[in-house]
C-alpha cells in the first residue's frame, strides 16, 4: 500500500535549506535514518518524513531563505489538531527562523475531521437568506452591563434588520446577565421580531467541560455558538463540531490570532490558521480581520483565508468568512467586490455610531447590501434610504 | 472597597504611546468613556482599565517604541488562562507591532489557580533525591517501534541512574506499544531496580477526555503525565492541575511555543509563556529550549523562564525548570552555574549517543551531576568515572 501524506510547507532560513528540508523530514518522524540497520529502516519506513520541494528564494550572509515542503506520513497521527501542530510545528517552531505556511491533507485525513455542520448553505436555511451576504452586529459592550440595557442593545440591532448579534468576545464575567437569562430576555426579542436572528453566545468556562455547556446553552435555547477557539485550543472546537447533539452553528472569533500570524518570520500564515484549520475543526462562521480597518490585515491575505473558508473540497461543507473590524456602510460596495456573496457584513461601530442609533445603523447596512447586489452605487442607495444617506454622509464611501 | 488589577506589559509601536495606552484600558475593558453618560461611568468604572507605565524606547518615522503596561480590574475575567488571554491578548494580538510581554498578578487572582501540585519539593520527594539536579533521558525515538525495541530503550536508560524517562511528545500513534502496555512494561522495569523513576507518558486524544483519559493511564500505573500545554490549550493543564483524582506530577512541554515567542515584536515573550503561565495552570516540569544547543533561547530568557518557575510567591509551589536540547555531560557544569540545584538535566542524543550506549550515557551524567555538586571539575570527575571521561572526549567540556 502507498503511504499517503500530510504535505508541509514553511517558510525558512538555514545555511543549507536541502539538507535543512532533510533533516526535518527524518528528525520530526522516526529520529534518525541513514545510520539505521536494515532492519530497522524496513520497520520505520512508514512513518519516514520525505522531503518535497525546496526552493531558495534568497541567499545571502551564508544564509538560504526559502520555502521548503516536507511530507509527512499521515500514519503518523491521530485525526486531531494537537497531534498535527505537535507534529508538524511542535519542536520546529522553536528552531530558528520558520514560519508555517501551508498544510495539504489527503483526503482521508480530512474525513476524519468534522468541518462545519452547517456550513454556508446550512447557515442561510436556518436564516432564510439566500440572496445576499449576511448582515452581524456586535454589541457595543457587553462586560459590566445589566441585562435590561443588553436587551435595548439587542433589540435595536434586531429591529434594524440584523441577520446574526454576537456577545462580545471578552465577556467571561456575565453575573450581571447570565447566559441563561440573556438567551430568554433576547430570544423573546427575536420572536416578536417575526424573523430568525441568530444570536452567538460566548461559550466559556473549563475546557473540559464546554461540550456540556454547549449542550446547556442550546437546552436554554442557544441557536448559535461564539468559541474563542485559539485560547482554548482547536480541539475543543472539533469536539463541539464532532458532536450530533450540539445542533446549532458555531462561530470562531480569532482572538490571540495575531500572535501566531503577524511575524513574517515566525509563527503560523493567517490563511492556514484562521481559514483551513478553523474550517476543519468545525467553525461554520470564522471571523478574522478585515483588510480595511485599524486592526488590518493585509488584503492578499484576507483574501486567502475567505478562499480557504469556501474553497470546495468534497469533503467539508464550507465556511462564512467574516472579515470584521473598521466596517461601516460605506465600505458595503468594496467587501461585495472582494469577497462576494457568501460573506458575512459584521459590524460594531458602524451600526452602534449610527447618528439615528443602532437600529439605524442595521438598516444602512441591509440598504447598502441590497443596494450593491442589485449592481448598484451606494449614492443610487441613499436615494431609496435615509439611513444608508445619513451613513453615507458620516463615514463617506459613496 | 479598592479595586484590584492584573497588570499587563506589552511591547508596542504607535504613533502616540500614552493616547495608545489610554484606548486600550478603555477599548478592552468597557469600549468607551469619555462620551458616556454619567450615570454609566458610575454603573461601568469597576470594570475600567487604567494606563500604568508608559516608558517611550525610540520615536523614529513619526511611530514611538516602547513599554506600556495596562491594569484590567481582576473582576472583568473568570480565573482561567483563557479568558486572561482574550482579554488582555485577544483582539490585541492584531492590532499592529504589539508583543505581551508579561502579566503580574494579584494574589487573590494567583489563588484562584491551581499551580504545581508537587512542585520541586513533592517531585524531589517522590524520587528520594534532594542533593542535586535531577536527570531525565528522553527515548532516542518512539513513533512505529515495537514495544520490546522501547522497553529496551527504557531499560538501558533506567540501567545508568535517570531519575525520569519521558515519551517522545510527537508520540500520539502507539498502535504498536499502547499507553497501558508501556506503563505495564516499563513499570516492570522500574521495579527491578529498585529505584524510583518517574515515567511521563504522553497524554494524547480528545481535549474534553482528557482529565478521563490521564486518571486510566493513573489505574494503568502511570507516576508522571507529559502534555503538549500550547496544541492542547493551557486550560486543560489547569482542569489537569486541579483534580484531586490526578495525583501524579504533570510535565510541560513547549511544543509550538516557538509560534509565540520567537519574533522580537509580536507574540507573547517566552518567561510569560513557559514560566509565569506554565507555573500557573499547574505544571511541575517545564520543559524548554536550553540556552545551549542548536535549537536554543537566549540566555537571558532561558534564565528568566527558570525564575519565574522557581521564584518564591507565597502562593505556589515552585515547578522545575528543564532547559533541554544540546545538552551533553560537558555541558554539566555550565548549566549547573546557570541553573542551580533546582534543575532537570534532560538529554536525549547525549544519553544515547554515548559510545558505550545509553545506559553509560545516563552514567557519564550522574557522574557529572555528582562532580559538579561536589565543586570539583568535570575532569576531576572524569578520572573516577570512565564513561564521563568518553563522554567528555566524545563532546569534549572538560
Amino acid at each position: 500500500m502507498m503511504s499517503e501524506y500530510i504535505t508541509v510547507s514553511y517558510l525558512i532560513e538555514a545555511k543549507n535549506l536541502h539538507k535543512k528540508a532533510e533533516s526535518i523530514a527524518v528528525g520530526m518522524t522516526v529520529g534518525s535514518w541513514t545510520d539505521l540497520p536494515l532492519a530497522r529502516q524496513e520497520l520505520l519506513a512508514p512513518y519516514l518524513g520525505t522531503t518535497g520541494n525546496v526552493t531558495i528564494m534568497e541567499e545571502r550572509n551564508g544564509l538560504q531563505k526559502g520555502i521548503i515542503s516536507i511530507r509527512y506520513p499521515v500514519g503518523n497521527i491521530t485525526p486531531d489538531i494537537p497531534a498535527l501542530l505537535t507534529t508538524v510545528f511542535g519542536k520546529l517552531s522553536m528552531d530558528g527562523k520558520i514560519k508555517l505556511l501551508d498544510i495539504d491533507f489527503p483526503p482521508s485525513l480530512l474525513k476524519q475531521f468534522p468541518g462545519p455542520k452547517f456550513g454556508i448553505a446550512g447557515v442561510r436555511e436556518l436564516l432564510g437568506v439566500h440572496d445576499r451576504p449576511l448582515l452581524m452586529s456586535i454589541f457595543k459592550s457587553c462586560l459590566g452591563l445589566p441585562l435590561g440595557e443588553l436587551e435595548t442593545q439587542f433589540a435595536a440591532q434586531v429591529e434594524g434588520g440584523v441577520d446574526l448579534v454576537k456577545d462580545d468576545e471578552i465577556f467571561f464575567v456575565d453575573d450581571k446577565a447570565p447566559l441563561a437569562n440573556r438567551l430568554t430576555a433576547y430570544n423573546r426579542i427575536i420572536e416578536a421580531s417575526g424573523r430568525t436572528v441568530l444570536y452567538a453566545v460566548n461559550l466559556t468556562g473549563p475546557v473540559h467541560q464546554l461540550v456540556d455547556k454547549a449542550k446547556y446553552a442550546i437546552e436554554k435555547g442557544a441557536n448559535c455558538l461564539l468559541l474563542n477557539v485559539l485560547p482554548y485550543g482547536f480541539d475543543i472546537l472539533h469536539r463541539l463540531a464532532a458532536d450530533p447533539d450540539i445542533n446549532v452553528p458555531l462561530m470562531a472569533h480569532p482572538a490571540m490570532a495575531g500572535a501566531f500570524y503577524a511575524s513574517d518570520e515566525y509563527g503560523i500564515a493567517s490563511p492556514l490558521l484562521l481559514g483551513k484549520l478553523m474550517r476543519l475543526a468545525g467553525a461554520d462562521m470564522i471571523l478574522y480581520p478585515s483588510p480595511y480597518g485599524s486592526v488590518a490585515l493585509k488584503q492578499s491575505e484576507a483574501l486567502a483565508i475567505a478562499e480557504h473558508a469556501r474553497i470546495s473540497n468534497d469533503v467539508h461543507k464550507s465556511s462564512f468568512p467574516v472579515p470584521s473590524a473598521g466596517i461601516h456602510p460605506g465600505l458595503v460596495g468594496k467587501l461585495y467586490d472582494d469577497f462576494g456573496m457568501d460573506v458575512i457584513v459584521n459590524a460594531g461601530g458602524g451600526i452602534h455610531g449610527h447618528p439615528g442609533g443602532a437600529a439605524d445603523g442595521a438598516r444602512a447596512f441591509r440598504a447598502a447590501i441590497n443596494t450593491v447586489v442589485q449592481g448598484k452605487t451606494l449614492a443610487e442607495g441613499a436615494k431609496v434610504s435615509k439611513p444608508l444617506a445619513i451613513a453615507l454622509e458620516k463615514w463617506g464611501g459613496a
